[in-house]
């Protein structure tokens, strides 16, 4: 079986270390890197320091067949990495003519004075194969891996520079240093509202079952992604184990949980509004302690406006009261955050818009406004229908946010069951 | 001058190295390291892979006092993370009562029944602190530094609940071991819808123009960050080098612009709420193309149920004539995203609610509805109060989500401004 050639993916920079920004370089690289069927066995990122620089890249040695490196190219002092490289392999620096022509090009067409320094980005290790840079100014290089190093690609930080340079250089000058890769497929299965532990208890004995094969679960405020990765020496065998696990996870799934199988980055919402496109239905929110982030997430899907009729963020009574129509006296005796309250508001919100569904949240998201009957986390959901009113409780663990995130995604639920004719909440 | 512990940040989960998320832990981590006065000298991520994450603990040892890992705790055959520390540190995993309790009644309490491998997240390296969850399943834990290993901390990679591990137990369990780090204070100033490279002409001349004190820019949509670092030998120097680089920023900032300064985290809607409260002002919003956002945004801060009256989600036309009584000749004769729709919304929202001040949105967010007079991007603005109504139309650069983000701060700068008793755009 062909194995996938193993990659490494190094940032530099102070800024990264110092934590000012996240590292989405490494991020995109890893999904390029996997795309083209590499394994991507680790992230590291340096300051600008030769020592931690210089661990960071050693560190990939036998471990790691292709090194990517991005910063560190720029003309300043904190520059380095053309040098550790350079050490690293044991080569001197040469001075690349192209590149240093192209670097006065780009400050004479400016019309702006070069400062000499600048012509340090044309050096690069000997032996290593330039990579003009027609996007910005410093060139990155491809160094061959050799004597136990592994290959390594050399490009600038921003990430528009070593976007298009992956663009023009990796198929040409990387790939074909990796003729046997396994391109694997990746597929993901996306579960709605069941505990993780649920979903290993139904999946566990299938990690490691079969060749070629890697299994993977991924949780997040109720929503569980089943990820599959399958490779082969051929692209008839890969796709056999694909569909043969596919298979296996079908009969252990049961498809109310199912939210969708496909694209890793499909949401909830994505899922309902397909739905109710497909089936003509349309929606209304009436939103307590979420506070229109259904609304919100509802029409960050394309086509939304067919179906979304309306939502209302209803915080305090008063808007309950006023635009609902939710019975003040109901509010007294029940206080908002309850069944009652959460059905009265859906069917308003219903009322108001002649949508086919309209659902409710009211609850508790914290830190404050808890009691010792209904703790931080209570959260009562209603769904109104032409089938009449549904209300459910829940209590959610974690910080407001995470409350109104774990809410969010049970009213998705609730209005994906719905479209789907489903039992609203889990039967059993 | 005392020297910084050094310190690095490991992230688990083949989910970082294969792409699918930005390791925004180790950023968040670094932050707050950053802010006691270690040194962050490098990060690293590695797969759900026992090899690959021992070597990357491995490879801090001699290079790092204090090492943070996250992520690897949970209940399934992927989380390895107690049992490689185990075997670094030479030490059997000891099964902690207390943490197994505590797993088996959070189960309880949910009246949901707990698989029996669950309790396995209960063991720990023999000699490490327990570090109990009181937000999650899995307890973390801090594993002494011995015989040239670093100070070792492991937490869950899930962000609220380290978060909450890092606010009980770092002051407590992690700085007494290091005692002297020379403290650096970090402080933020705030800007609000103006262009980086405005703010960058302001103060370039002040990088590097103090001893002892760093200067950052951060930009993201509109939202400046100016992040001033100081230090120095004794806490009086450090604290004269801060106050002189504030005042010096004072004078170049201009105030309408500054959303606020101090904490990092403190955001447009956090500074809309507080000031809403403090001037007894009440809010209302009618959303087309953000879709709820805005709500969402400021219903966000506690203490919001005072100063948001309602929110109004009218996407489709229906909804903005119902609700909002926005005239249906107007819509046909100037679509919806006009000046004109705008006002109406904002009009509408403001007398069904009473709030001393409606706020409107309606633009065109993409990929799709963009046309030659109105391409994507375009969004129109508008704010009602006793004042009258004002109108604002903005082109903003960007995807989908970008356009919605920049839309959410530009409303909520202009709810910040109307609030402050500034124009409402800015002058000049």
């Amino acid at each position: 079986m062909v194995k996938s050639p193993r990659a490494f993916v190094i940032s530099t920079g102070t800024e990264i270390t110092q934590g000012l920004y996240a590292d989405t370089n490494a991020m995109h690289l890893s999904r390029i890197l996997r795309d083209h069927g590499f394994e991507v066995v680790g992230h590291a990122a340096a300051p600008d320091d030769a020592g931690r620089i210089r661990d960071a890249i050693r560190g990939t040695f036998g471990v790691a067949d292709l090194v990517i490196v991005t910063g560190g190219l720029g003309p300043t002092e904190d520059d380095l990495n053309r040098e550790i490289v350079a050490r690293l392999w044991e080569v001197p620096l040469v001075r690349v003519h192209r590149a240093e022509e192209m670097i006065r090009e780009r400050f004479r067409s400016r019309g702006v004075s070069m400062p000499e320094r600048n012509l340090g980005q044309a050096d690069i290790p000997e032996g290593a194969k330039t990579l003009l840079n027609f996007w910005g100014t410093a060139p990155g290089f491809a160094m061959p891996g050799t004597g136990g190093r592994p290959m390594l690609l050399a490009m600038p930080g921003v990430p528009a520079e070593w976007r298009a340079m992956m663009d023009r250089y990796f198929r040409r000058v990387v790939l074909p240093m990796f003729p046997n890769r396994p391109v694997s497929r990746i597929h993901t299965i996306h579960l709605s509202l069941v505990p993780e532990s649920t979903v290993n208890g139904w999946i566990r004995d299938l990690f490691d079952s079969m060749e070629g094969v890697r299994l993977g679960i991924l949780a997040s405020r109720g929503i569980i992604r089943v990820r599959i990765a399958a490779s082969g020496d051929t692209d008839a065998v890969r796709d056999r184990r694909m569909e043969a696990m596919r298979g296996c996870l079908r009969d252990r799934l049961p498809t109310e949980f199912v939210l969708a199988e496909g694209p890793e980055s499909t949401t909830p919402e994505d899922v309902v509004i397909e739905t109710c496109l497909e089936r003509r239905l349309t929606i209304a929110t009436a939103e307590s302690c979420t506070g229109g982030g259904i609304a919100r997430r509802l029409t960050n899907v394309s086509g939304s406006s067919g179906v979304l009729l309306e939502g209302f963020v209803t915080y305090g009574n008063g808007a309950k009261t006023r635009t609902l129509g939710v019975d003040g006296e109901l509010l007294e005796r029940h206080g908002a955050v309850s069944g009652e309250c959460a059905a009265a508001m859906a069917t308003g919100a219903r009322e108001r818009t002649g949508a086919n569904v309209a659902l409710s949240v009211t609850g508790i998201a914290g830190p404050g406004g808890g009691s010792k009957e209904k703790p931080v986390g209570t959260v009562w959901f209603a769904i109104a229908s032409e089938e009449g009113v549904q209300t459910i409780l829940r209590a959610f663990p974690g910080s407001r946010s995470d409350v109104r995130e774990w809410s969010e995604n049970q009213a998705l639920d609730m209005l994906r069951r719905y479209a789907r004719g489903l039992p609203t909440v889990p039967t059993g």
